[in-house]
């Protein structure tokens, strides 16, 4: 081999970073859950669904069937809109909650975060404004962030964002994106009456909504309201997940698209990774296409509630006076405020040494944190271990103020 | 529902599209294959591997064991960076090329199409310019014009490009992009005396090399010489698939990476869609774990050494004099250069009537379009049709020939 070695050096180093790579920064979580993976540390800060969840049964015997009677087509190039049975599905699954998603706009994805990344790369040029709840989804803040947008911080309480937010956002605002049910990380549902102001505030303002539904179907008191797409057909993009149902681990999502922006989402699409796995999407339509889900969630969501309860007993029990969480009526998270003078993050060394992991809340705000909340995850433990981490954690804080007091 | 409904009329859209989307368009092939769907079309256009070379035995046997021996993890998020074992195959894979692959900068992705994505997002920032061969894999064009890049087209010849091409490019231009075995579409091969010279002249250029190797296990005469990562290792991004050994429909994937762009790409699979699913890397790591492709590749290779064989007889026997073509030594396609006076695009409608469908070559090119070539892929259909189908389309050019005489 000829040529010079002056690229061996690194300080000449051939390679040259796009702009958008300031603005991309290691997940907090993933960081985070790299250290509760130390053994003896309780987590209750990843978002991982139980994997006693997952239709291990239902998923073989699929698995099964596709490669035995359509095993050429399970393995071939598909088309980049999706499986067609699959795209119908969710179409009949969203009329019964009365959106109108016809399967020519629905687009099969990898996993609801690649719909994100879509949206960014179809909507957003750098230097447009996008607005997000405060605090936010996370994975939005980073799947947006490359296109270089800025975000506008719409105020909310605990119904979700004030609807004259959506009133005072810049002219010109490109979206706004919105987790309505049982959101991440708060856990918080939009209420009916709350919903139609927010799109009544939209429509006014001509600002289009992104609203993200992972967790729709894990509901433990009352089922959540109609989604935004319902009530305002024209102007919300519908996210939508199979990971909270099934399983994560297959990455099956699905966006359903104003008319107007689904040409471009789908060759964006293309432009991505052709299109999402033959296989993965033949599976799931085989193992949902005769009312599984109808018989499955409800087991998911008996096994919840009783998380969730667990963890709700657990908070009253242990958490030091001056704390305060609101128990959530569905998903998967608590959100926890602590009192004045506690920094979550600045506590988070300290509570992993005791045996216990959070995620500590101001990784979610896209600005302004509130650097006294934390997330705290019941889903992935059982509600005895949920019980010791809660117990753990609320020493912590409790031995926190007692230092500081 | 309250609220006005200015925004129903659809002059009042509230969606807006980022700029980046004028480069996006319906790819050409994808809406050249709808039309060789039509019934009796024999189709010479798409890439589509022979299903016939589907390993769907041990497919099965593989889904069957993950699924009963490793379910939870299977179905379960997983890391960003890929399936370990995976990623140490590949390491392994890529040493016995010649190539300092370490498991710690190897990413698994949706794809190598996915990899050209994640490329496009890390290094090019809107104006930069990116080398291409010309003409190039259109998948990668479109993987970068959301970046919107200027592109610069390197002359080439039977060998690749010139060396000379790349000193000329101009400076800061931040990486070549070059597929080197088997080039979609042109099929051609790069010897090893001009990749040395290649990698010679972009190290004097100081601009690093993004190789594209989907093609090269399958070869029909000689082996490839080793890549170009092998001889400029730090200088070198490498991405690999496993379309064209096992399944495309898996979507399945990886990179290579330099150390320090690996930090970036990995917080932008993070976004783009969290990881590559897990079942499906843990059912492909199990088929080819003991050695599996060593006795796989073979058997494609010999089926395709004979389709390609019968494809290059069938032009011989069917071209009209001043038809041009190289019989290529591996991958997937024929490049066919018509007589003067010939447009592939303008012909296409009178072959597809003629029963008979080819890519127009113009789609590969960034800029200055040579519109008398066509792309012909041979691995689609058995020999007998090829024939066929071969003398159909010079029949079409031969009565084009004769009609403008």
């Amino acid at each position: 081999m000829t040529g010079s070695t002056s690229s061996s050096d690194s300080t000449h180093s051939p390679w040259q970073l796009a702009r958008r790579c300031e603005r991309m920064n290691p997940s907090v979580i993933r960081e985070i859950l790299k250290l509760t993976e130390l053994p003896g540390v309780r987590s209750l800060a990843g978002g991982l669904p139980s994997a006693d969840t997952f239709p291990v049964e239902a998923m073989r015997d699929a698995a099964m069937k596709v490669l035995t009677d359509t095993p050429r087509e399970a393995l071939q190039y598909a088309a980049s809109e999706g499986f067609g049975p699959l795209r119908d599905w969710v179409s009949a699954m969203l009329a019964a909650k009365g959106v109108d998603a016809p399967a020519n706009r629905v687009l099969i994805t990898n996993g609801s975060q690649q719909g994100l990344d879509l949206v960014g790369k179809v909507m957003l040029d750098a230097g447009n404004t996008v607005a997000v709840e405060t605090p936010t989804y996370l994975g939005a803040l980073q799947a947006f962030n490359p296109n270089e947008p800025k975000f506008a911080s719409v105020a909310g309480d605990d119904d979700g964002p004030l609807p004259e937010g959506i009133g005072a956002l810049p002219q010109g605002t490109r979206f706004m994106y919105v987790l309505p049910n049982f959101q991440n990380p708060t856990g918080r549902v939009i209420p009916a009456a709350r919903r139609d102001a927010l799109v009544a505030a939209a429509q006014r303002a001509n600002i289009p909504l992104v609203e993200d539904n992972p967790y729709g179907e894990l509901w433990y008191d009352d089922e959540p309201p109609k989604p935004l797409a319902s009530r305002w057909a024209e102007g919300t993009l519908y996210l939508g997940s199979f990971s909270k149902v099934l399983a994560p681990g297959l990455r099956l999502g699905f966006m359903v698209c104003p008319q107007t922006l689904y040409p471009k989402l789908l060759q964006s699409k293309q432009a991505a990774d052709l299109h999402t796995g033959s296989f993965s999407q033949r599976v799931v339509h085989e193992v949902i296409k005769n009312g599984f889900l109808d018989q499955h969630i409800p087991t998911i969501r008996d096994r919840y509630r009783t998380q969730r309860d667990a963890m709700d007993a657990a908070l009253k029990a242990s958490m030091p006076a001056g704390c305060e969480w609101k128990k959530p009526s569905g998903g998967m998270f608590f959100w926890l405020r602590l009192p004045a003078g506690c920094d979550a993050m600045a506590l988070l060394p300290k509570a992993v040494e005791a045996g216990v992991a959070y995620v500590p809340g101001a990784a979610f705000y896209a600005d302004h944190p509130d650097t006294r909340t934390m997330r705290l995850s019941f889903v992935t433990l059982p509600p005895a271990d949920i019980a010791d981490a809660v117990q753990r954690l609320g020493n912590v804080i409790q031995a926190h103020l007692a230092t500081n007091a």
